[in-house]
């Protein structure tokens, strides 16, 4: 039996994750009874245009998902734990952006078209990964099947947007301050960004990774179902870049990697889009990537530190894979296999 | 029996690289009997500041090596390739900082502090290494000492200054535009480099590196006398940053690794600045690295990858420690060995 058509809420709507949901909604074409967008109670009473109707924006509350089927939220960790738990007592699925709960055996930490399958066990909340996470795990996976993960080593190259639209302006402001030759006192960031690299993102945790760090670690497992045999390491640096993060990727497998079958198997990857020719100088940057959909993989090369290894550059939109765009394809795998 | 003091010269004395030599000799205060700066004849005419007295720069030819007895030279591996020999044959001692002569197995590869007794075997050339190799041969030698390097995956973070005075402009004039929300041809870099990164840097190889990247694991060996089962794998990215390169190293060894005692071992580490406590937000950028002779290093951790390994970033003036500086400190070296 097909449930009816779901009545949506996005909670967080005006936030940089927010209004990329709003669009990717559109995008996508999601069907639904009803929508509402909900924010703090700041941006509360603003207007939205959605679907070409305008919205007020209603302040969030308790009472709010009463009659919601399906949340996608994006309004930090705090926000969700207030909420979350909350919304699925009142039968509607929570689909958070926050760090929050994606480490919590009973919350599913889904990519769509990677993990789907792990959609069934949600008990109402559902956690979309890590912008740094999600973008690798869709060529991952098809390498992962295919050859088994047994070590992977990662360093980012992180935009500024994944940390909000303060840093954003921030990036901006710095910039033009540099260009006059005039000093700069950061907020947004520790340090200077613009004409720099900052080699932290999200506190630090005991071993002297940071939590953003270990969220590759950690999010990668859970999402792949890998053992703890499985060895990751991350190091994550922000970079002044508006959009698009980028990863360099190192991957040693349990089995022989051929590099021909390796790019094959990620032409035919879904979500993926090999951008891999250096003869052309073809290889993805964080400004092509911006505002698009796919992963994108370039510089695939055998690796020369590991027997069965591969590295490969890794690029894509870190508010949509990232983020937006993976949050609006759970909400319509949920809508597909009516988990709802 | 102590040789005359020598007579120096600077090629390539009008170039980024050249031009922060001649900052450093004085910085540095070699002494020296006469000192001349050659340039091509585009450059040639022009004056030139040095100590307090104005120098006209000479047009470079194959006689103004006879009475010099150690040429610092910066002016691309052509030129190298050309007057190298010429000054080796004149009994001038040709340090050089191009890669023509790098991987020559008659040319010691030096970086000062490092393998200093490699300059004895000099045939009158002697090769300064590739930038993203010379930042990381200080800390990682006195490592390699200790623990004895089996396996290292590096990746860059790379100034634009590596690539010249014309990609210095770029970057300003691509980042004016992108403020004004122009669109921009680059011409110094494929891409766009502002609020972008770009994972070339030089040419690609065979096996799908860069000579770049191979740069790293070829020098590497020849500066520390590794083995070829010593695996080394780098991927090389340009980011928007004027000056200071940066690399994220993740080090596998032979021996059982002790953090503090790692780290107190960098911190007596001649050439090297530990800047690493996370209690304090307390690492290298390269905007703080700009303009100073030191390799910076920090976010040192065990490695969660490896069994014996430390990750850490690592941080210095690329036209310092990766050019100009090292080039300095090994015609110091020469002279104090009286090598010429």
């Amino acid at each position: 039996m097909t449930n009816k058509l779901p009545d949506i809420a996005v909670l967080g709507a005006t936030g940089v994750v927010g209004r990329e949901i709003l669009n990717i909604l559109e995008e996508e074409k999601i069907k639904y009874n009803s929508i509402k967008f909900l924010a703090s109670s700041r941006s509360a009473g603003t207007t939205i245009e959605f679907n070409g109707e305008k919205h007020t924006v209603i302040e969030a509350n308790e009472n709010v998902f009463d009659d919601i089927d399906i949340c996608l939220a994006s309004a930090g960790g705090e926000t969700s734990k207030k909420y979350a738990p909350i919304a699925a007592k009142k039968h509607c699925v929570y689909i958070d952006n926050s760090s929050a709960f994606r480490m919590d055996d009973n919350v599913p930490l889904v990519i769509a078209g990677v993990n789907d399958d792990d959609l069934k066990m949600h008990k109402g909340i559902i956690a979309n990964p890590n912008c740094s996470t999600s973008q690798l795990m869709l060529p991952l996976k098809a390498l992962h099947d295919k050859y088994k993960v047994k070590r992977m080593i990662v360093s980012t190259y992180q935009a500024v947007s994944g940390a909000g639209l303060k840093a954003i302006n921030e990036l901006t402001d710095n910039t033009k301050t540099n260009l006059v030759g005039m000093p700069f006192e950061p907020s947004a960031f520790k340090y200077e960004i613009a004409f720099n690299v900052i080699p932290q993102i999200d506190s630090f945790v005991e071993n002297g990774y940071t939590k953003e760090e270990m969220k590759v670690t950690n999010e990668t497992r859970k999402i792949l179902h890998l053992p703890q045999e499985v060895k990751i390491s991350c190091t994550a640096v922000r970079v002044p870049v508006y959009i698009g993060h980028s990863e360099a990727v190192s991957v040693e497998f349990e089995k022989d990697v051929n590099l021909d079958e390796a790019r094959e198997l990620l032409k035919n990857t879904w979500g993926v889009e090999l951008r891999d020719d250096i003869s052309t100088y073809t290889y993805p940057t964080p400004k092509d990537a911006a505002g698009k959909n796919p992963v994108y993989v370039g510089r695939m090369r055998k690796s020369i530190a590991f027997d069965n290894g591969l590295d490969f550059f890794c690029v894509a939109d870190n508010l949509r894979i990232g983020a937006a765009l993976n949050t609006v394809r759970i909400a319509k795998k949920v809508i597909e296999m009516n988990l709802y």
